[in-house]
């Protein structure tokens, strides 16, 4: 990695970081006025049946969900046509999320009430990482010393926001297509800085201290050990094996795994970070390439929690589309929403054999 | 409940009940041959990270998604028009499914192998439950003596069902609205017999045991008593309260608690049963009062797992959509679906004020 950063302002005060090969943009154009910032704090509302934090939020109605050319957000500014960003051109740059689901510092526990039905006050931070200045591509064209620089500021965001205050989880991720949701085209990921550690992270810190109190090692371990011996590999590389998962859930789904037991991104050293931008890059280049594509698809970036069990997580990525590839959604009913019981018309042996054939 | 139950089969072997009053159809008109019926068995394979079961099924990819008024497979036979359904006419009809994504005989627990992958066989029912001969009605256009029927033909397949081999949980739900992924606009709901304890319900019982083991009592109980005193009541009744939840993760969502602790709609009395029926027919005529016009939703029975902490478990319905009533829809995006954080929009005491103010 021989990315650098340079850290500024937005003109409403956001925090702008950009990473990047030297010479960094430098603020010097003008940057369009947006107003004040207010960014409002949203609520935690405690659900005592599924012991989860639903995150309120009903100022984010107001947020930008025009998509196109105009008034992107993520796009540089140009003489004449300026936008947020004060920098007609950049590799990578994050910013505060100006609607943020999770905002402001943490306050400390409340004291306890007699209720079941607790509220907090939310904390923590949104950022929107943005891949390139160039709105029209994808991450899936994107070359991979471009991704190497997003996984590293990815790394360095997941360090410095573990350090605030209050954080307890740091999420990367990414909504790619317009389709599965993503309210902006522009080829971009998210953070969030939760104040604690989300549900689904959660059975899976869960799950691998029981492993570890069985005596059997690292779940992950495990999980990586079988599936690089069996039937489902897409990619198998020095430091990295990307499958279909064995119980996967969605149409087509693949999650990269280290060989190498590590907590996060920013414990990866440089040959592992840099093959991994390879099979992330390769990763999305197969599911693009698939017949019928390219499809929309979300990437997560499962790391350790901040403080706690940091011995017992093992970082990998998991991308999936809840599309076919022969023109059909997976709709997620009551089985799944209700229940929370996957029903997969997926074979995965199958989806991995299709994606190895695609030539990334 | 004066309602009656006729049994019989289909063409195809099949089972079908009959629920209504008397007289009951019988089998009389001719029925569609729509061949021999083959289903095929699902895996069950085990997601060691979630701790749960996916079922994987890519057989159900050929099952049947036309809509429409030709070939609806839950409309009674006609004169020169038959369909599978023997009868001209009914007033409530539960039949397998015919893509069951799960089905077969309990065959007993497998042994254990060495692998972190399990996989067994999938056994359990799936079943279909048509609430009118009518195709183009809706359940919230019902009238409430039908909708008792419906919850007296639920209580006795929850019954029926839970006595097989291997059933765990015995799941009644209804998705409703081809935007939300039903593929029959036919008004009915579907059953689903697990030999598992699916995810979500598990969470509850988790929750539920945690609760009595700290001497709170039923956790349920709580919630109830807190709601029904507090500012997002839709509905009060003798035996029942309707509210929007506290932590409510959906744009409109409305839980319907009974006063008195049940496990499951089997155990209702006869008051209680009646009034749940005014209490779910007027909660679906508010959602499709708004504004906006009739939303899809999905509506969840939530009832005690066939065999364990019965006692600790309360039976509740959960009804929610993902519209926002202006046109938008909730996406389920990375914080949902990979953190399992959800964010939501709405603000849970405008929208009980809201559905309080429609005329049912």
């Amino acid at each position: 990695m021989t990315a650098v950063r340079r850290s500024g302002r937005l003109l409403d005060g956001r925090e702008i970081h950009y990473y990047g090969r030297d010479p960094l943009p430098s603020a010097g154009l003008p940057a369009a006025d947006v107003g004040p910032w207010n960014p409002h704090r949203s609520e935690l509302r405690w659900d005592p049946l599924a012991e989860e934090w639903v995150i309120t939020a009903p100022h984010r109605r107001r947020r930008v969900a025009a998509d196109g050319d105009a008034g992107c957000p993520l796009c540089p500014s140009r003489e004449n046509a300026a936008t947020e960003i004060p920098a007609a051109w950049y590799e990578v740059a994050v910013f505060e999320n100006r609607f943020p689901a999770l905002y402001g510092a943490w306050r400390g526990s409340p004291a306890r009430s007699g209720s079941v039905l607790r509220t907090v006050e939310a904390s923590g931070r949104c950022e929107v990482i943005s891949y390139s200045s160039d709105h029209d591509t994808t991450p899936a064209q994107l070359p991979t010393d471009r991704l190497a620089t997003v996984i590293g500021a990815l790394a360095d965001r997941t360090t410095e926001l573990g350090s605030l205050d209050g954080v307890r989880y740091v999420f990367c991720f990414e909504n790619h297509g317009a389709e599965i949701g993503a309210t902006l085209s522009h080829p971009h990921g998210q953070i969030y800085a939760y104040p604690f550690v989300p549900p689904r992270i959660a059975r899976m810190q869960a799950a691998a201290r029981r492993a570890s109190a069985r005596g059997t090692g690292c779940l992950f371990c495990g999980v990586h050990r079988e599936e690089a011996a069996g039937p489902r590999v897409v990619e198998r590389g020095a430091h990295w094996t990307a499958f279909v998962p064995h119980a996967a859930r969605w149409p087509y789904e693949v999650h990269v795994y280290p060989k190498r037991h590590v907590p996060d991104l920013a414990a990866l050293d440089p040959a592992e970070r840099e093959e991994l931008a390879h099979v992330y890059s390769s990763v999305l280049r197969r599911l693009a390439g698939l017949e019928g594509g390219p499809l929309p698809y979300m990437a997560l970036w499962i790391q350790a929690p901040v403080a706690e069990d940091r011995e017992l997580f093992h970082l990998h990525l998991q991308v999936f589309t809840d599309r076919t590839g022969t023109g059909a959604t997976k709709r997620l009913a009551a089985g799944e929403l209700g229940a929370g019981a996957f029903v997969s018309e997926a074979d995965p042996e199958r989806v991995a054999a299709e994606l190895r054939a695609v030539r990334p």
